[in-house]
């Protein structure tokens, strides 16, 4: 198996790629999985890591590549969304078969690609975090290689519906624009960081009223993790932030999601499983 | 003239209400305007001035209170999304006599009366914010008096375009929903406060993208003021940003608007102009 690593939104340092190099070197000596990162990853324009024009060409190129298997994003941070209506048109039948793993601002770019029809995209472990921890590392690879049912956010074992999963804020931003993927009938899975609760509450707002959120099953929250602090304390925890939204739109809360902005975040492939 | 003054968002001080009824003790000692604190301004719930219920029965009771000729908004401070559609269907016509004034948060709550027909709704200084600066509390009571053609944002005078105004955070977040008004035709005014210029790159291509927005005469850009810092530097100006999504979306760009998080903020009435 072979991996492309590519960079769609904010600069990733040489050092940050360097160490997934360094963990396949030292987890997978004998070659069975590879990892290429694509060069332009580490180029820098302002905030992005390389103007909206190098970042599309660099995921159109490993997405088209017949030798890689699956495009792995290498980091969050924002800049997908400026990129991904460009992409889509340049894809060929070839990136079509791939699998495509990432999370947080990737989003919006594994939500353009799931609207299209792609089959095999999910929400999990990006290439930087995971490396981290060899736990998330082997969740990501062994999904990426086999789909294998361990790497899977536990609901998806016992719930048949198909699931999308995202970063809140992504999510909020791409509801209402060509991004936005058919949402009718999907556990909706969502998960925060760094953000204060009146934010959270305000983009549930703003969420919960869309129509294409209307038409899902149901929501599942997973960690809001580093809440930047509300002074005064805002008075709802993030669970009954969801339920409170979930409750006045008629949308179903279904429970938690092992999902977040860590290590322990499982894969959430979008659609229906096999 | 009397105005009432409620307080529709987050919490509010006693010591701020009290400021306000000083600078009407001290400039206008005739008592020709006056003015009146809803005593519910200063509850107090977590985040909030007062629960949902207490807010919205606050802003309800003063806006159809035939002894008050409008309604001012207190300060911003996220809050007014959750009461404006519980608040619309309890007000008289009474009310939609009434002028009302306010921006930042309270924008949720004037696009909702503007949707709903209210003719005199506009965005301009909150009452905490104006006492602190003569020339705005002025702009804002010669407004609120006599529609002073000296309060407003200075293109109103002469481009004949219904307009509107919201701070840029707020607009995002209430399009789609059933506060969003119709911007068919409308000169759309944005400013924003206290952001990383990537989240208004971000909000901008939400924005720009959605189909209500799409029908609009174009955008002017007020004032983005304490700008968070991105690291590293974004590469773009706030301008910049917004001439790249108009430009990428079709929408006109139409240039600046003498609005912000400031003492100079002018006043925009929603809509056409008599």
């Amino acid at each position: 198996m072979k991996i492309g690593v590519v960079n769609v939104g904010s600069r990733f340092s040489r050092e940050r790629g360097e160490a997934i190099e360094a963990w396949f070197a030292a987890n997978i000596p004998d070659g069975s999985i590879q990892i290429v990162i694509h060069p332009a990853a580490y180029q820098k324009h302002g905030h992005f890591g390389g103007d909206d024009a190098a970042r599309t060409n660099a995921f159109v190129e490993f997405a088209n590549d017949s030798r890689l298997d699956s495009v792995w994003f290498a980091r969050g941070g924002y800049g997908a969304c400026r990129i991904a209506e460009a992409a889509l048109p340049r894809l060929t039948g070839v990136a079509r078969k791939k699998h495509y793993l990432g999370y947080s601002d990737a989003g919006s770019l594994l939500a353009l690609l799931y609207k299209a029809g792609f089959p095999h995209v999910a929400h999990g472990p990006l290439a930087s975090d995971a490396v981290r921890d060899d736990a998330a590392a082997w969740r990501a690879l062994n999904w990426l290689k086999s789909g294998d049912a361990a790497s899977l956010e536990p609901s998806l074992l016992t719930d048949p519906r198909p699931a999308v999963a995202f970063n809140l804020t992504i999510l909020n931003e791409l509801m209402g624009t060509p991004l936005e993927p058919d949402l009718g009938g999907h556990v909706v899975m969502i998960e925060e960081v760094s953000e204060p609760l009146y934010r959270v509450d305000r983009m549930l707002f703003h969420l919960t009223h869309q129509a294409g959120m209307r038409r899902c099953a149901g929501i599942r929250l997973g960690r809001v993790s580093d809440i930047v602090e509300n002074d005064p304390d805002f008075g709802l925890t993030p669970e009954e932030i969801v339920r409170y939204w979930c409750q006045r739109s008629g949308i179903p809360y279904l429970g938690v999601a092992d999902i977040g902005h860590d290590s322990g975040n499982k894969v959430v492939p979008f659609g229906r499983r096999p």
